[in-house]
């Protein structure tokens, strides 16, 4: 029984992972889209939204049968109800990156205002945060997953200094308005897949102390 | 035995239900703070966001607890990851009133364009959303939740018959600029709050008729 439960557990993990590895890239090449001017990759991000979505709800069932079949307890309970959360978590980045593909169309059919440098540099940064904390998951990994909770501030401090920057091109020439707002809700999008990376590190926190510090790790952990 | 996890079920949905008006509430003041100018309103907002992530801790306690204790199955079971997962939904739209008021912030210190119309309006569709879709959960009614999924349209047209007004308004005055860029976030602030009523109402969905149309509800629902 008790092997059974370790590889069902372990079947859990690498449908997260898998999930995960998904969501990201179907963000990565919508990055790539914009960049690279390649309209054809759209299509690419499309064609696995089925996946996650065929993941979220498997991952939803071995989830409910593990807690039914073996009913776990302490730090076995809390790491499948965090699957579940992570689950609809990395569900959500898959959306998203479905929306900026849907601004990126946008902008794919007008020459740039300038080489796209801040967008690719917030999505390094926001996937980063989804590995590691995907990996701290894992891994239960507390540290790892505190770090990632540092990383935020530095996807908001992109996206502000963006923010700016966009609006003075707006206030400049009234023909960049429309661009410069697909640009300004990319990065929103992005900012947004960061934030669910730092849910799913604070879920892991969470799992491995088993004290909650999601309304604290600012207190606690910035100094 | 069998009255104690009843009891205790009531208590977790009348927290969800506390939670959820909050939460709620958090986003009326500060729509009500844009069309009325008050901006004294902020300050109830974020004085609330505490209570919000308290109940946010207590509730994932009550249903770990419920779990390890009682080990329910079926309906239950499903009721009670239901209940973790609405609760993080909640504690986001909590969020999202914050975001709302910053961007409110910057609002009243300038004259209004003109009245505020179309936010009101979406503000209160999602704010349905939201109070249909917790008393769908209380009360495991699949129809209600049903009901909640098909609103989203309603909210999604709302949000792009304002992008398109706002960019107007852009276009003909620079001056315009920063004002529309506040009201086009808010817009989407709202707009991601009628997702999250959506989420919930698609866990009450498949909580209660078992079966997982969350990927499905356009095809089955829409006709």
């Amino acid at each position: 029984m008790e092997r059974h439960f370790d590889e069902e557990l372990n079947e859990l993990k690498e449908k997260i992972l898998e999930m995960g590895s998904i969501a990201e890239k179907m963000v990565d090449y919508a990055i790539k889209a914009l960049v690279e001017n390649k309209e054809e990759l759209i299509q690419e991000i499309i064609s696995r939204e089925n996946d996650v979505n065929h993941l979220h709800l498997e991952i939803d069932e071995i989830c409910l049968r593990l807690l039914a079949l073996y009913q776990p307890l302490a730090v076995d309970l809390r790491f499948i109800t965090s699957a579940m959360k992570i689950n609809s978590d990395l569900e959500r980045i898959g959306d998203l990156a479905i929306n900026i593909a849907g601004n990126i169309s946008i902008l794919i059919k007008q020459a740039s205002l300038k080489p796209y440098v801040d967008i690719p540099k917030m999505n390094l940064l926001s996937r980063e945060m989804v590995t590691k904390s995907l990996d701290a998951f894992v891994n239960r990994n507390a540290e790892l997953a505190i770090s990632v909770v540092l990383m935020d501030d530095e996807v908001d401090n992109l996206k502000d200094q963006l923010f700016r920057e966009l609006l003075t091109f707006m206030i400049s020439d009234s023909h960049n308005i429309e661009q410069s707002l697909a640009i300004l809700l990319i990065s929103r999008h992005l900012e947004r897949i960061g934030d669910h990376a730092t849910n799913i590190a604070e879920d892991v926190i969470f799992m491995v102390l088993g004290k909650d510090i999601r309304h604290h790790a600012e207190e606690e952990y910035r100094n």
